[in-house]
């Protein structure tokens, strides 16, 4: 399992993913104290054999700067051990998160008396494609265990050592609870032709999630049999509505577009209504461009802030992830949303407004998958919106859309209790 | 749009799912009314125009004899008044039901006081392929309009003239409400390439429901890249536990196997714990045997029912669509739930029991959409299990398991309602 598969025959895989099934099976009727034992004892694990991770993350890390990889991406890369702490403290706190698995909803008594209701089960084998980051690992195999899946994970070329790693010492935990190691399985090849096989397995796998680069989640997309949920970007807009309170537009374009730019819910987009356009722009355009902030606008954009560079079709599509703000004054409301139906990217929008009526119309017609009123774009977040943890933003509707926890990973079954009931009369079937 | 486009320039399919797209928007933000009202005109103009669609129909059907369809398919294309009836009937039905769309569910505050709720929203724009049926033309254009979407129909080549005058009486009614016709766009041609070519248009539709053969359905799911949601056969088990009451499991096998043989919620085979084995099959073999359904058992099934053949494995994996069951005598529950698990299709399984620790055992580990106890398979069914309608069932476990009512064809969005939060204090923020 330590070594990367040399040959170009992945048969392997489909061995693999049976052996995964065959573990969600066993963890799908595990107890939640069984799965919460697990999961502490794997949290456990990464603190008592730091040294082993950090040891294989120095080669990683090396390897890594030998090849120049981009700061941002090395940074993402090294391990220390404050953030092993995290890791390790993300699991138990998954691990505290109420088991979403068995609980029965909806239950109603038809006519005939039969007991109709709504049961939560777990999805089975649960797929993550991803990148640099080694802390999903962890955070991805204890939100599917607890969900009572097994997960295939198939991480980075970058992290390659530090995940063996990692998964080994997640191993030795799952077997010191005597449970299957195949519900964490890891994938000992990060070749793109091992992927492209890995996701025909649609006879075990039953979702798949990547998380990465635009062009790592399109790969996937087009080259998978097995459902994809996905995130592709996050173009966020803020909307200054001509009922805003202009003190809370401000806080908001502060903490959106400044507290972290480099995040999918930092905001791409600033959109003015004409009435308070000129006496908004002004304080918001002098602190962005103070704060080192580059501003793409419209003309009217450009007339009221004569530094502002003009925006672009191009530019309003972009997430800049940086300290770059598109802006446009718009008429009406009308103009609003529809700027965010042509260039947003259903992942989270923002009105500022005190007028009723504009607030309900905006949650109405925006279908994002986040739409707030007087909020940051920030909180859209699994941990923020109060989902305990998050394994992902989905931004198409599918199953999920939005920010996805533990209840995402789950699906439901129809669970029916009767006594004798037959949908025809016996007699009349036996007779026809 | 009454013609076939005989050129093989499918351009025309962007720009009709493009049309689509922007009617789905206007869907979406309807009000229950509006769209009831724009129901009841389509189901009342399927009366008005009656004589219309059985010309039409009487058309498909002659060059159907010509072309010799088998009687089966030719009995679902075939129309008269009855069913011309029943289809506006069902039109008028789907009104009636409450309007899934607005819905707000699960808020809670979180600690610094933002609300955050999940609110209910139509999927956008739904592609519905499907064959011979001219039913589901208008039973699936009703479902999707209800729940605020689009809809886009390809129907089988063989109903081509009854649904392309289907379509045209259906449009007459949205154009008499003053709402866009490509709300339900149809697909003026039945070629593979085009129905190919449809399912890339991943920018405009958001969920494809393949309805028909397994044939139809797996190269829907081979060659689309919009999420579909599927349902290859129904192979659906009745496990006759040993403390089970005998006159209810031959009810649930009268009612399951012979009430009507042909659809996927039918009994296929029949799991019989050794306990009970010769004291219920003997009874149970012998009525089947004089229903006319031919027995496929074990070893051990011919040992207490000399007249059954030996079934093999290809056996238990066939729905048999007809008069014909698999049977098999198991030592056990695990043995049982072995069986479903290798051979089943996650549809409908059904244990009887009076042993309540064995029905807990049932629910909790048999993984199908429907899991029935003492209840007859045969309620699998979004009208049986009160859902109001149903526009398929899902065998897969994204997004819906199961039948798939109005819900299905809704997602949920985040709504946040704040009075100016940020996530970060903001003079942090402006002074790091």
């Amino acid at each position: 399992m330590t070594n990367i598969q040399n040959d170009k025959n992945y048969d392997f895989l489909d061995k693999f993913a049976r052996d995964a099934k065959q573990a969600a099976r066993k963890f799908s009727h595990l107890k939640s104290n069984e799965k919460n034992n697990a999961l502490n004892r794997m949290a456990e694990a990464l603190i008592d054999k730091m040294e082993m991770i950090l040891a294989a993350n120095a080669i990683d890390v090396k390897n890594a700067q030998q090849k120049k990889l981009a700061p941002a991406l090395l940074d993402r890369l090294v391990l220390n051990s404050e953030r092993l702490n995290n890791m390790a403290k993300a699991i138990h706190e998954v691990a505290e998160l109420p088991d979403p698995v068995g609980d029965i909803s909806n239950v109603r008594i038809r006519p005939n008396g039969l007991q109709v209701g709504r049961m939560r089960i777990p999805l089975g084998v649960i797929a993550m494609i991803y990148e640099a980051r080694p802390n999903v690992t962890s955070d991805a195999a204890a939100l599917c265990l607890k969900a009572g899946n097994a997960v295939i994970l198939r991480g980075g070329s970058e992290a390659f050592q530090t995940n063996t790693a990692i998964i080994k010492i997640l191993h030795q935990a799952l077997e010191s609870c005597h449970l299957p190691t195949a519900a964490i399985t890891f994938i000992p090849t990060t070749e793109r032709d091992a992927m492209v096989e890995l996701l025909k397995l649609d006879q075990y796998i039953d979702l798949v999630i990547p998380r990465g680069g635009e062009g790592l989640i399109r790969f996937v997309a087009e080259n998978s049999r097995i459902p994809v949920i996905k995130h592709y970007k996050g173009i966020c807009h803020l909307y200054v509505d001509e009922d805003a309170n202009l003190n809370i537009a401000m806080n908001l374009l502060i903490d959106g577009k400044l507290s972290r730019p480099g995040v999918c819910n930092a905001l791409e987009t600033l959109l003015v209504h004409e009435k308070i356009a000129e006496n908004f722009l002004k304080t918001a355009g002098d602190l962005l461009k103070n704060q080192g902030v580059e501003i793409r606008g419209c003309q009217r954009t450009s007339q009221i802030l004569p530094f502002a560079k003009i925006a672009t079709d191009d530019d309003y599509a972009t997430e800049y992830l940086g300290l770059i703000i598109s802006v446009k004054v718009v008429n009406d409301m009308d103009e609003a949303i529809d700027h965010i139906g042509k260039f947003g990217s259903n992942h989270t929008e923002v009105i500022v407004t005190d007028h009723l009526p504009a607030a309900q119309r905006f949650i109405r017609e925006v279908h994002s998958s986040v739409v707030a009123v007087n909020a940051s774009s920030r909180f859209s977040d699994g941990g923020e919106l109060g989902l305990g943890a998050e394994i992902g933003i989905s931004t198409t509707k599918l199953h999920a859309y939005g920010p996805m926890g533990l209840e995402a990973l789950t699906t439901q079954k129809f669970v029916l209790l009767g006594e004798g009931q037959t949908r025809h009369e016996i007699k009349t079937i036996l007779n026809k």
